[in-house]
């Protein structure tokens, strides 16, 4: 498919501004082609103006929806190695990578789409009335979801398709029944166009209204805030830095009419390692730990960027064999030059702060003009990473860092001082985690998701997944970006009083016609009522 | 039970500070003893230190729960005359009313007691591990809801019991698992800490742990605010203006770690009369309006401020015989003298506004010192209304505006115009329904609750209520502030990954002990997995 370098609008392409911008290959630094307009106001006001008449005449009936979510999926298929080629030269990102994020993101389109069409998820509850209580009659209460309206995506940089133009926002908007407008991330525009031609295809093919979704270019500061502030959008999903999304939350905070914004921002994910546990297999604990902290050269959100364990003969081969792997590891492309130079100033920092010890590095020496960067691997003790509040900030990027402690108590004492995580991990015996209740009780006020044994990377969608968690991993740490459980955050919940069968929803009629789980009068049931 | 005028702080009461606050009568603007004591810094510091312990000590077993919710309706019920007099003397209010208001607070107790009985709210999904899937093995997920951290609630002056120091929110919270700190409103102290009582001496009882509840006096703007940016504090409730409401939102939002907040704001609750239903019946129309405008002296937040219809015979006949009944209403006491003078400026506001006129008011002239105010109805057209937003501001109050259309496109206009509201009502016969699709699609954008015929006041509680709505009803349209559905505010979820067996919460284990309907596998199931 050729890239036409415009701005998606609703069935239309438009490139009336002059501005443009190019990707850069990480990996040679060559600019690639072709240029790609920013979106300019009349531009994206059309898109809004769009988005809102086309939730006003969205279709009723789930199965096109359905129809639209499997299509997507079908279509960003069909785009085949072209896709993953173009997105490799834009991200230095291996195209194995790269087909397994495009499978995952397939995967979750029609995950929302079998979730949609089994139609349970809009929690419909039906009081029916008692006409003849006293001393009041009860009327007839129905209650249901209904989606919140037109959705702002901002693709997110490290997952260029899985959280990106047809990511787990846009999918689980579309799924809850929302319009979407996609401002792409400028360092992946032509993987944002092939995928963003499939999904206008899709709406097209079956017939959503003209404007149901719209992907934009241009800079997130002007365009990005711009979109943020306008009232149509009702809400606002995002992927990518802390300072990113809380300008973003900021700004949603102070419209007028504010609105959701689910900014999922990163952690350091820790990983505890009690002594049972780390004694019986410090080597191979270290190889898993390192191969977790340099996947896809460290840059998700669930590296793990702590270790932390308490002094002990296993402590230190744990230690030292993580510190063999990663001189061994060789300098890798980063995304970005952005994102690299970032990593640098961030494990500078680290290395020069009090009571922290650069422990090893890659050996080989990282090539700025590739956008290389060395991994590494620090040290430091529990008081020195209790009195700095900077240890616990994220470094994105493959680093991490293990903290010594003299004791249990003092291993505590770190998990009582961490912010709000994605994910917390514990490796313990049985027994030890018996007696190690305390830790795990914080751990779990902490992090959205908690592993036991295991490290935090490859994140599994399913139902039961929970990819989110209290402030900064997050801005919005009841919800989820990640797995089913994410269509809640583009609704809110409609209550009809007394009304007439014909016009009750389909979800809500006595016959249930959908054939859905409902509360019928307080009794869970899919029968008719 | 003698009134101690002092802060409730946990297990204990403390008086350090020397401001004090009376409660007047309305009805006779007579301070009432005894005087309480603003909550100091200190106090202020040590409920919220002890909030934060309790909540790291918060008991297992949902039992708990289910007791002190039951204990502190049963203590409340207990509180006898005593509450109903001494709440009637600072509010205002009768005793016929207080009484099912008082009745409606222990049964939202009590269904909050079931709801936490039964255990289904928790949402449990569970995913099996499948070790052998290629590429990668699937690890085993379990997710549930878990209480969010300490809650602070505000009373409302309109719901002195209600929605006030054990009422909807405090249940909700509780219910959830959270500890609770309550700003009492500086208009009902007494109330507010009979009740208090009720609900201390239910968390000794069943043995919560100290600073599970607490109630603080002193004003919203210090008090208030200082609790709001407390970092304990994880989300908030209240009920009232909207100034005050956004005001704690903005604080809220501005803090280093955003809190959700959830403020029920109020509407004007707009009711649609459709032709035919309209001449059908309009003087019995008419009686019913008037009786909903008039309830409890018009302080609903689902008093219907607006009647929109086409002009015809049948509409003069309705404005005419609610007109003669709005002349008819005796002036009544409102439950504050700020809340009368705020009524009194908005229906001048309303009088002197282009193109409106009052179309009647109490005959009857109101005793200011009666903290009385006259009931009144304005007409206008709707191309006045729609040129002038501040005609769709609430007037907290018995007064409605109707607003006369040219015809139904003009009335879809009018609907088209309105901000987010808690209610929206039509009254329509099913023949008319039918043609009126567009305009039924726009109230429920609109609105939380959209009643077919019947008028807003008197909300049902149930599982299937939704008190919420757009954007200024509320703060957060996502959610509802009444109903069972209203724990789930003071929740996140939590996924457990490859957990053992015995370190699961019992909610997620595979023999299912609490016996709740779960998500196994994808499959909705009260059975063992």
């Amino acid at each position: 498919m050729p890239l036409h370098g415009k701005n998606i609008i609703g069935n239309t392409t438009s490139a009336l501004g002059s501005d443009t911008v190019q990707a850069i290959n990480p990996a040679s630094g060559a600019r690639i082609d072709p240029p790609f307009h920013d979106a300019t106001q009349e531009e994206i006001d059309d898109a809004l103006r769009r988005a809102d008449e086309a939730f006003s005449r969205r279709p009723e009936d789930p199965a096109r929806t359905v129809d639209l979510l499997q299509r997507a999926a079908d279509g960003i298929e069909a785009l085949g190695d072209e896709l993953i080629e173009r997105c490799g030269a834009e991200t230095g990102l291996p195209a194995p990578r790269l087909e397994g994020e495009r499978a995952r993101t397939c995967n979750q389109l029609r995950m929302f789409a079998r979730i949609v069409d089994e139609g349970s998820w809009v929690d419909a509850r039906i009081d029916h009335a008692i006409p003849d209580r006293a001393p009041l009659p009860k009327p007839d209460m129905r209650r249901m979801l209904a989606p919140l309206g037109p959705v702002l995506v901002f693709g997110a940089s490290n997952f260029p398709l899985a959280f990106s133009v047809a990511g787990g926002d846009t999918a689980s908007a579309f799924a809850a029944g929302c319009p979407v407008i996609v401002k792409a991330r400028p360092a992946h525009p032509g993987t944002a166009e092939l995928v963003a031609q499939a999904v206008q295809k899709a709406c097209a093919d079956v017939g959503m209204p003209d404007g149901w979704f719209s992907m934009v270019h241009g800079p997130g500061r002007t365009t990005g805030a711009c979109l943020v502030r306008h009232p149509v959008i009702q809400a606002v999903g995002f992927t990518g830095s802390l300072s990113g999304g809380r300008t973003l939350f900021d700004l949603a905070a102070q419209r007028p009419q504010p609105i959701p914004v689910y900014a999922e921002m990163g952690s350091i994910n820790p990983v505890f390692f009690l002594a049972e546990a780390l004694e019986s297999n410090p080597e191979g604990l270290a190889e898993a730990m390192h191969q977790s902290v340099t996947l896809g050269v460290g840059q998700f959100c669930t590296n793990p960027g702590l270790a932390v364990a308490v002094e002990s003969a296993a402590l230190n081969r744990f230690v030292d064999e993580l510190s063999r792997r990663i001189e061994q590891t060789e300098p890798a492309t980063m995304l970005l030059g952005e994102i690299r130079e970032s990593y640098v100033k961030g494990t500078d920092a680290l290395g020069g702060a009090q009571g922290v010890r650069l422990a090893a590095q890659s050996a080989g020496s990282p090539d700025r003009a590739r956008t290389q960067c060395a991994a590494a691997v620090f040290t430091t003790d529990a008081d020195a990473f209790c009195d700095n509040p900077e240890l616990s900030e994220e470094v994105f990027g493959p680093a991490t860092m293990v903290v010594r402690c003299r004791d249990a108590a003092q291993m505590l004492g770190v998990a009582r001082r961490l912010e709000g995580q994605l994910t917390a991990t514990i490796h313990a015996t049985e027994r030890e985690i018996t007696d190690q209740q305390e830790l795990l009780r914080v751990l779990t006020t902490r992090a959205g998701r908690v592993l036991f044994g295991g490290f935090p990377t490859g994140l599994e969608v399913c139902s039961a997944t929970h990819h989110g968690g209290p402030y900064p991993a997050t801005t919005d740490g009841r919800t989820t970006s990640v797995g089913t459980a994410a269509i809640e955050r583009f609704t809110r919940a409609i209550c009809y009083q007394n009304f007439p069968a014909a016009q009750l929803p389909p979800a809500l009629r006595d016959d249930n016609p959908l054939d859905i789980w409902r509360l019928v009068d307080d009794v869970r049931t899919r029968d008719a009522s």
